[in-house]
């Protein structure tokens, strides 16, 4: 049995639609459909999303909402008149609207939680007309149905731990099962969103409640790219990636889902793959727990900039117990996340996101270390892009990090700082972000061009 | 003016005494001289302070010590006749020790600690007795009269800072004054010993209290040598390095002196020179805060081995706040000092001297991490050399690091590990210890034989 969720463009109207029924009918294994909310049709096109966010505003402070509502249902509509889901379709779509806008919420955030979760509701009941209408056994389920239950968090929901049980429920389904992304419900019959990547979560909570053989994740790309299509022409596309691999490469910002949102499938060691809705036959990126050994030693590079790091000095400081405990407790006490502390003999380099500090903090932050640490010097250096090298065949080869150093050497770039972990499947350098497109070209050029 | 501080060897004997002499005779801007007691004449000779340290115990604890006594007595017997100090000499020696047995002492540690000193106070009146009998007018002077104060910590003590005050009186001296090393006076007047490196103290702090121009620190060695010259055949001699070269460096292992013991004399900004008493003319090493490029990118390579690195991961550990915190928080609760912290995305490394960790402690130790952290998996690599790749131009210089792993690449040197600070004028591997010797050499190769 396999899941699969689609994203918001696979779903923007009647032709996106029809390729998703025609990639369902294409495996009987495909049994579990999660849907996102209608996407963007074209660049300036609208999210359903972000309507249903300015309707819940509207309604809220009591000014006039029918054009906003407006909007929104014809985009429900334009596919209803697509793909000729009649009248009976349309009505639907107007009870639930009707039913949305007259509800009593207790709150604010109950209530925006209830717009935003619509948009994938509606979506999903529309395509489980729209796939029994083409003659494919199909059922809309919701997550108040399959208990997929949540805390009581809005816009960030944790699921509960039954809903695993109540999910494998599931599992027996003659039918196709289609399943709104995005939200939960809470034991009181609240819905509640999650975080960023909502319906990726949908999906992997249900791949791993019913213990699927196969997550896929439509979207809108082939596959992951072993760097960024922005900065390399047609880079290769990887065919087979670790968890591992996938967790460092989507640090840096290229990946086509946040890697907390698949943490139920990985936790469950649920196969992932991501496939192209406009492309289905392409072979995708399969993502599992390990692999067999790849012919190139690295799998991908990746960059990321708005990173800054605080560096702190101090004569003697390597002969102190406890000074780095300080240091990075004076940062948690901020809330500050430390991503990589380099360490040299009296120095250390705190390497954090730079939105995380605002200049107005910054001072004050730099004045507690030096006072808490009572250091010789701290001050930071700005405007750093962290570049990942990774591969778990670097692991256990002999010389990646020297090729990729002379790489950069090579093209002028100086490295601010470099760090490489004990288990070796990848190397961090942060330089000025100046140089983040040069540095992934050249990296690319030198693992992935050079060999053919 | 100089503060000049001999070691044990360049004292042990009357030939290496006349040396002294004469090097003191060749500037008279060596007004202060700091001796140790005499050192070892031969491969297996003895240390006088091994022998006071046996003395103070036997005394202690009633048995027969005569004939320790005696041999430590011969030790001076033997400087007096060859340098026909005469029976005033004897006297003195003799009068010393009867003093030092019949005193009364409040502690075993009081006691030990007089002892100890009484080597480099019996040799420091030895050395201006022979000084004033050549025709160098020369004075003894000891910490009690100089006001060398420092806390009533046995083997441990540490300058109270009117000392400096104190100290700076010295500096209109006409003839030049012998100090003995190693030991300083409480407020009350006990003789309370320094820890490792105790007669470099006294020269630091001296150097610090005169504003000395130059400290001048005579050893049995021509200069520090770019790299290891058990590894090394014949290695280069460093002309110039900065303190945190040497610093750098000096954690290593093959420096010839303790850092911790010069520091006085850095924090005033003293220049130190490391000199040869057997090879005077030599040129020698000179320390400083800054130094003019050197044509090297690199001024020295060295390693540390005895190190352990303690591998950690969790899932996502790279989002959690206050992670490494809470990790160095356990080490620092046991008291044990964090060396470098090199990070992945979800993992982490604590790289800690192995001998801070008993075999007994370990389990309880990664248990405890394993729980606090909530980690996935945590494990420890031991028998790790930590090697440094050194120099003030490698900051400005790009390439150096590529280079440094270019050569173990071609060694087959495998790289556990790797760390690069802001600062940039160093750079730590970690390796198996068994790669050690191998990395050395193929690292002094490149850096500096290449070129020539």
């Amino acid at each position: 049995m396999k899941v699969v969720k689609f994203g918001g463009s696979s779903l923007a109207d009647g032709v996106q639609l029809t390729k998703v029924l025609n990639i369902i009918k294409a495996d009987p294994d495909r049994k579990i459909v999660v849907v996102s909310a209608p996407g963007k049709r074209f660049a300036t096109d609208q999210k359903i999303t972000d309507l249903l966010i300015k309707l819940a505003g509207q309604v809220r402070i009591g000014s006039d909402y029918q054009q906003t509502l407006a909007v929104v249902k014809e985009r429900y509509d334009a596919i209803i008149q697509q793909l000729s889901l009649g009248t009976k379709a349309v009505e639907l779509i107007d009870r639930n609207f009707a039913q949305l806008l007259h509800s009593e919420y207790a709150s604010f955030s109950e209530q925006l939680d209830a717009f935003k979760a619509s948009g994938e509701d509606n979506n999903a009941q529309l395509v489980a007309l729209f796939f029994e209408q083409s003659g494919l056994p199909a059922k809309y389920i919701s997550p108040k149905e399959a208990g997929l239950y949540v805390t009581d968090e809005p816009g960030h929901a944790q699921i509960l731990s039954e809903t695993y049980d109540n999910l494998a429920r599931l599992k027996d389904t003659s039918k196709c099962i289609i399943f709104p992304g995005f939200f939960g419900v809470t034991k009181n019959g609240k819905k509640v969103t999650f975080a960023r990547g909502g319906s990726d979560i949908t999906g992997a909570v249900l791949a791993n409640g019913v213990h699927a053989d196969l997550y896929e994740n439509f979207t809108d790309v082939d596959a992951i790219y072993a760097a960024d299509p922005r900065y390399v022409t047609k880079p290769q596309q990887i065919q087979h990636l670790t968890y591992r691999e996938m967790r460092e490469l989507s640090y840096s910002g290229f990946s086509v889902f946040h890697h907390e949102a698949i943490r139920p499938a990985i936790m469950a060691n649920i196969p992932i793959e991501v496939k192209n809705t406009n492309n289905p036959t392409a072979p995708g990126t399969l993502i599992t727990k390990e692999k067999p050994l790849d012919a190139n030693d690295v799998t991908g590079v990746a960059a990321s900039h708005g990173f800054e790091s605080i560096y702190i000095s101090k004569y003697l400081m390597n002969d102190e117990v406890g000074f780095g405990s300080t240091a990075l407790e004076v940062m948690a006490q901020r809330g500050i996340s430390v991503e990589h502390m380099p360490t040299g003999i009296d120095e250390m380099s705190l390497v954090v996101k730079e939105k995380q500090i605002n200049d107005s903090q910054e001072e004050e932050l730099l004045a507690e270390l030096k006072e808490r640490l009572q250091a010789d010097d701290v001050h930071r250096q700005t405007n750093l892009t962290l570049i990942m090298v990774v591969g778990e065949k670097m692991a256990t080869t002999i010389g990646t990090a020297a090729k990729a150093m002379t790489a950069l050497a090579n093209e002028g770039i100086g490295i601010r700082l470099f760090n490489q972990s004990s288990s070796g499947i990848s190397i961090m350098f942060a330089l000025e972000e100046k140089d983040e497109k040069k540095a992934i070209q050249a990296l690319y050029e030198t693992f992935f061009n050079e060999k053919k």
